[in-house]
């Protein structure tokens, strides 16, 4: 061997097997094709599809696309949850049927109080502290509470196959950021250990917020200043990312608007849809539903080219923590 | 020479002086070995005061602090030099005398039209187009308009010593951000190229957007949705970050609670304030004025341990363009 050759081979990276599966848990059914096709043409230097590095910005939905969202919105079970504790060590706080019918876990007379009173329970855990402190109540729970049907804390809840995406996207030289109807504050407490995205890479609807000369923090004051779903979510995304990203990845029609926008650049992008096939090992809905709904963008999908995933035929894993 | 030590020779990144000057621009009256002494101490490897890189977070006002803002704040002659060309193609726009004035450049007879006038004249420029095109508008402008005084372009006039410091934070691993009182699309424009700073790094001031399912963009509507400047600092921080940074920038009042809020944390931390001190190379002013008045911050700087950097004695140069 020759000292150049030599050199060279100390020199180099680690070899990576050339055809190791970066998407294991993806069983290839169509879309891991596509999603592979895509970026290797965006990373092709020189390629007629090349993106830079840091226009490579993937736009994912939270609920119901990186994590489970059945029987009910998981934000919902932290604030039911969190109502309990409260009301456990003082009942005095359960000033209102929506409050009581929290504590007491009953959703049906919950919902029956309406959205004002769906609200009246969500401040309870959402205000009146920092949203500093708000993430870390946020993050404890996510991994420490256990899902009623699962058995699973929340966060092993996450989607394998969708951890995996975000870290096949970012090996390319992606930047992958949550674009969701949930609570930022509430995302940002466990995105960065669930899913390698930093708190400035979430987008979400918002709570008012004020700064408080004493506590020198950012206090959440209740009540709600952006709603991050259907058109707020390009409206989010302009806000907070500027750009208009190139991949979108969604599982309703909260994310039509999203996809939409994604999908309408000048350069190459590639819009993706979670499909809720599999019954037997996640829950299975899509055009009718309180949560979740997936009608006209699964009308609309393939004029739009957007990619349809179908959990049960396409996942071979479904959570993170199984 | 040993095979080991050729090989390790061979693969050590190109060797920097380690006495090398990373800020040029800087002459050391106190600033500037603070600033060094504060990175070298965040950066050390099991150090007391080490942070990880993705928490090392700095922020840095614009006007006045990373560019100048006299005789008027720089977004205000993008509007009134788009207004000009607007009403020379077609004078009926100017119907009312704000517009009129405003088209005139009598920034006095425009004052007098108050907040409303002034509102009206931005929107001109501001309203009724994409957050795309606008950010295409404000980046052709900055980079050809001429300053009033300086005869440099506006894009030349941002500091030569923070665009120094810019790139040396980020060498240190530092993400840089800007948090403005300006617009947040009108500083897009630019930052990238004049600052390294990507759009989704700009926190600003934010005029109302919709979702237009025709063209397929986010529209700028007009009016404002977010004033980014005072208490509205760190309520943007908290928005868009979501995590309180380590290092913060300013020069005025209106940075005082981002100073308070960055230098309140937990872990090490710095403030600094562009103290506009050199009349002969680029504007005096500190404690009355219409713009970047810096009074509370100065009296109260040393007490919180803010840096204030002395312009006339510590930056050997002023502009990028110089
Ligand atoms: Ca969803
Ligand atoms: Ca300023």
């Amino acid at each position: 061997m020759s000292r150049h050759i030599l050199v060279a081979a100390l020199c180099a990276p680690l070899a990576v097997p050339a055809l190791a599966d970066p998407l294991p848990s993806w069983d290839d059914a169509g879309a891991q094709a596509k999603i592979v096709a895509f970026v290797d043409s965006v990373t092709e230097e020189g390629g007629a599809g090349y993106v830079e590095p840091s226009r490579r910005i993937a736009v994912f939905d939270n609920d119901g696309t990186l994590w489970s969202e059945q029987p009910a919105y998981f934000q919902l079970f932290f604030a039911l949850d969190f109502l309990k504790a409260e009301a456990e060590k003082d009942p005095s706080i359960l000033t209102s049927p929506a409050l009581k019918a929290g504590a007491a876990g009953d959703l049906e007379a919950l919902a029956a109080t309406g959205m004002d009173g769906l609200l009246e329970v969500i401040e309870v855990s959402h205000a009146g502290l920092s949203t500093e402190a708000f993430q870390a109540r946020a993050r404890d729970w996510a991994t420490t509470a256990v899902h009623p049907t699962s058995g699973l804390t929340y966060a092993q809840m996450t989607y394998a196959p969708m951890v995996e995406l975000l870290g096949y996207l970012r090996d390319n030289g992606f930047s992958t950021w949550i674009v969701s109807g949930g609570g930022v504050d509430f995302i940002r407490g466990f995105a960065e250990a669930a899913y390698g995205i930093p708190p400035w890479q979430v987008i979400g609807t918002r709570g008012r917020t004020e700064w408080d000369p004493v506590s020198k923090t950012v206090m959440k004051t209740g009540g709600v200043a952006l709603i991050d779903d259907k058109e707020g979510k390009p409206v989010g995304i302009a806000q907070q990312i500027g750009v208009r990203p190139i991949l979108a990845f969604g599982n309703s029609d909260g994310d039509y608007q999203m996809l939409d926008y994604v999908t309408s650049g000048e350069g190459p992008s590639l819009g993706l849809i979670v499909h809720h096939t599999d019954a037997a090992r996640e829950f299975a809905y899509d055009r009718e539903g309180h949560i979740g709904v997936l009608d006209r963008a699964l009308d609309e999908a393939e004029g739009h080219g957007w990619v349809v995933v179908d959990m049960a035929a396409e996942w071979s894993t479904i959570w993170s923590g199984e």
